[in-house]
């Protein structure tokens, strides 16, 4: 694609839209808005393809997904198609799981729109790190269990567990870890590490879509549990005392008071 | 009101709903729909109220808000009102500010609804931790700024600041305080006491509402510039070095450079 006039006579901008973690409910009526005045919607691989059905008929969608460890489209080239498109096509809408800013990488489009001189908006989206546990019936805070909640990646830029993870595990916060599932023995150990071997722990598979599947446990057991049950990605992990909120929690804790 | 049979023949239950920051197209559309499908209305504070017109013209609507400092309702008048209504005329959404599980007591309601023995649900909100500052073009992750964020409370069940905003201001993550406006001074003094004097901050009153206004600043500035500002309630602040990518913030890292 060439950097011509664009040959429809629109104006060339990009949105960028958080389509949620997955029901296509929860997507918002701005998000909506933003697909219905869509010339192409480029998405990604956690994005519903169902919110498609929003977006004009004639629009051209773009399937651009990327998951981690498996790179079908590098950053740079999905910024550059999202801007190749506006140039070409007029309204690009770039629609992304979960919200944008939420280890999205969602400012870089920003800047990237910028740099190329395509004006550029981002519209949030419920973030799977708080909505996920939430529709199970885990609150990220609860007066008595947790005053505050820690969102961190497990899988950063250089493939390395984040340091902010070593940090997180000795808080009392509630810590939540996207994209950490293939890392999940290694993330525990680093609450063993702290002691926290009775810690309940969640781990949610798919949230709010028909594949959901979660289990719950402690930190010592959760990862056998996770195997047993074939939990795959995508999935998030819940570390903290909100998780004993979970009915499924309620056994587990009769164990221990049992052990005690 | 008595705990009397249902007059309206409708069957009871309650939906808590987040209404998101406040402009009302941030609402997903589960929410509008579970709005649609209401028959009271109870809401709150930070509520944007043209979200009611989604609602049957004759719902009843209900102002529950409280406000931090302004007890309005306590939280024990709410969950009984939420449950009375329910008995007496059907479906009740409960609609609450951003997300219903992020400081918004959505948990213990679902719970006394529960000890009622009536049907409830949640639907999740775009939180206003992560969506004020993304619309004001501060993303809470960014590659090489932050690897992850920590939301905490500046008001705890207690009146006191939460010790886990001790913890937070030691971490590298971004740290957002809801609800702690009023404390400001105290805790900046926090991030003082951890070096942290030029770490960039902003205060976002009032998020996606035409009430909106930001002020940009390091944590030394940030107390004075809230104040010149008026600057007042309902406000969120924000920690981090992502901060230093809004536009306001570039003309203090050029005075910063100066210096250097």
């Amino acid at each position: 694609m060439s950097n011509t006039t664009n040959h429809q006579n629109k104006i060339s901008r990009i949105t960028l839209v958080g389509a949620g973690p997955g029901d296509t409910d929860l997507i918002t009526l701005k998000g909506i808005k933003a697909l219905q005045a869509a010339d192409v919607v480029l998405y990604d691989a956690l994005v519903n393809e169902e919110l498609l059905a929003f977006a004009p008929a004639d629009a051209v969608k773009v399937y651009v997904g990327k998951r981690s460890g498996d790179h079908t489209y590098s950053q740079s080239v999905v910024n550059q198609l999202m801007v190749d498109y506006a140039i070409n096509y007029g309204h690009v809408v770039r629609l992304k799981g979960g919200d944008p800013f939420v280890f999205g990488r969602g400012f870089e489009e920003l800047e990237f729109a910028a740099e190329n001189n395509i004006p550029a908006q981002v519209i949030p989206g419920v973030s799977s790190s708080i909505g996920v546990p939430e529709l199970q019936g885990i609150p990220v805070t609860h007066r008595g269990k947790s005053e505050s909640f820690w969102v961190v990646t497990g899988t950063t830029a250089n493939g390395k567990i984040s340091a902010d993870l070593i940090d997180a595990a000795k808080s009392k916060a509630t810590v939540v870890v996207l994209m950490g599932i293939h890392k999940l023995a290694e993330i525990t150990e680093i609450f063993k590490a702290e002691g926290k071997n009775n810690l309940p722990a969640a781990v949610i598979q798919s949230g709010t879509t028909v594949n959901e599947k979660i289990v719950v446990g402690v930190v010592d057991t959760i990862v056998d549990m996770a195997k047993e049950n074939n939990i795959t990605s995508p999935a998030l992990i819940v570390f903290g005392e909100v998780v004993s909120l979970h009915p499924q929690f309620q056994p587990i804790k009769a164990l221990y008071d049992t052990l005690a």
